[in-house]
């Protein structure tokens, strides 16, 4: 268990540790969006992880990282919905159970699919108050141990896994961008981008709507979200402590988008790479559509962060 | 210029032509979607081909085999979209003019990308006796060298190229599938698993509401589709003759599903696999889920064959 800044050493054991239990995802390229952003962009497809997003390396590091005699009790957790299921597969792959909070509203193909790994799924209101408290009950009710969904460097650790391969499989990336919510990617993407490669540039991409993150880096202090107002699901949430104390070290600019770019840049890469990615992952692209200059020419890695869409409500 | 039914030299030699203005598509699978259907299915994703869909392999072959003296006056097709664009790229990288002409209910998309690669458009009554009029007098008009669909030696031989490549990176398949519209991709994909492995079992996919292929094979002789009443926008023409010739030989058998099967099976691999596949190759792997007990434990090859589709008009 990590209590500290996850080191380039404790990032390489956790990539290890989870191994076993996720996708070396693909790293896609396409001429015609390179045309269109004026760059050449990776896009690292965690869409084709398992759950379909990159929330499983953050949940497999976490539960695999306690030792076997400590998980009777199972797991516990909140979550829009991929953290959800990554927890819910992790612990089934560890022979555990779990338990997972979800906001009433979340979308029924995410709970569906919580529920196809087997775990338990409670249902809150679609606040951070209720999610965290429903999830403390749960935990006393259960002796289950809580995952994080984003604070916690366990999580930090598995989730800059996807960028450590990235970075490693293109050897020659001038930047790097994530989209942030609570940071839990965004932190892990920062700190192994640091260790590989210090002089990469790495930037963030925030929906304008929720943009604590934004907002903290110009107050020098964490401004939480006042709405949840964002087509981006995955990216509600204010970002963490310790999310916001890695970023501050090594982001150099967050990015923000209207809900338009993000479902234009959505739609773009539907149509022209032929994937299905959710709307969390068009953020960073849109965020590299809307600052062409900051990019040009530039050798750019993304993070496609998942593919968990319900298919009977595209916006577009 | 081939003259007769390809042999093994002449599809190598397609193959070999063409490999600098094609992709080597990548082979995708996936533990669940086998899970539901019962057997390991190898997909030949040429949804991500250039144009995004196996036609470029044919066009390519068909362009390239006219020597660059008589490509003078460019080249002319119909179309109902993915073929249109493959002869328009096609044209465009062997430095020629393009005429494509294409039903007037085409959609959008489809019209647009055509354009895209500097082919003028030429739009017709949805009918086969229009495309066919307005295509002859187009080359009348210009001169230009009619590139058939799939009534061609030359297509037949670029089009099982992607058969080839699938039977030769996976080794271990007993069945291969391909939809069948005009059976120029499914007359490649037979004489390829023909000279490849002669065990192979291989099978079509047809939609029920143009099923000319399945009565063809009953009756012993082409008989023309009735209607083309199908969402599979691929597979509305009849078969053409020297296709019923091949896929005669080397057919096991063909299945023909409805259009919820295929626009369930289409869902189910957007969902699961979270890539974006057109409704023509959700028939295949609809025929599997249909017929599970004869593809029961195999290792099947399923061609994807594009990923071009008006993402505001979703059948779901």
């Amino acid at each position: 268990m990590l209590t500290k800044t996850p080191s380039f050493s404790d990032i390489k054991r956790a990539h290890q540790r989870i191994s076993n239990y996720i996708i070396q995802t693909p790293v896609m390229t396409s001429k015609n969006i390179d045309e269109i952003a004026g760059c050449h962009i990776f896009f690292k497809c965690e869409n084709f992880q398992k759950v379909g997003a990159f929330k499983m390396r953050g949940a497999s590091n976490a539960i695999f990282s306690i030792r076997p005699e400590d998980r009777v009790n199972g797991f516990a957790c909140h979550s829009s919905g991929n953290h959800g299921q990554a927890v819910a597969l992790a612990a089934k792959l560890a022979g555990s159970k779990a338990y997972v909070v979800m906001p009433k509203n979340s979308s029924k193909v995410k709970i569906d699919a919580v529920k196809g790994y087997d775990a338990e799924v409670v249902l809150c209101e679609p606040n951070d108050k209720s999610r965290t408290q429903t999830c403390e009950d749960v935990v006393k009710r259960t002796g289950a141990i809580l995952i994080h969904p984003f604070d916690d460097y366990n999580i930090i650790a598995g989730q800059a896994s996807a960028a450590k391969e990235l970075i490693e499989e293109i050897d020659e990336l001038d930047a790097i961008i994530s989209p942030v919510g609570g940071g839990g990617l965004a932190a892990g993407t920062a700190l192994i981008a640091h260790h590989l490669d210090p002089n990469m540039e790495v930037y963030l991409g925030e929906p304008k709507e929720v943009d604590d993150t934004f907002q903290s880096f110009k107050a020098g202090k964490i401004v939480p979200n006042k709405s949840a107002n964002t087509i981006a699901d995955g990216l509600k949430t204010t970002v963490g402590e310790k999310n916001f104390e890695i970023l501050k070290d090594h982001v150099k600019e967050v990015f923000t988008v209207t809900e338009k770019e993000i479902i234009d840049a959505m739609k773009l890469i539907w149509e022209r790479m032929k994937i299905v990615i959710e709307p969390s992952c068009a953020v960073p692209f849109a965020a590299i559509l809307k600052n062409k200059k900051v990019f040009k020419d530039k050798h750019v890695g993304v993070i496609l962060t998942g593919g968990n869409v319900d298919l009977t409500k595209l916006p577009f």
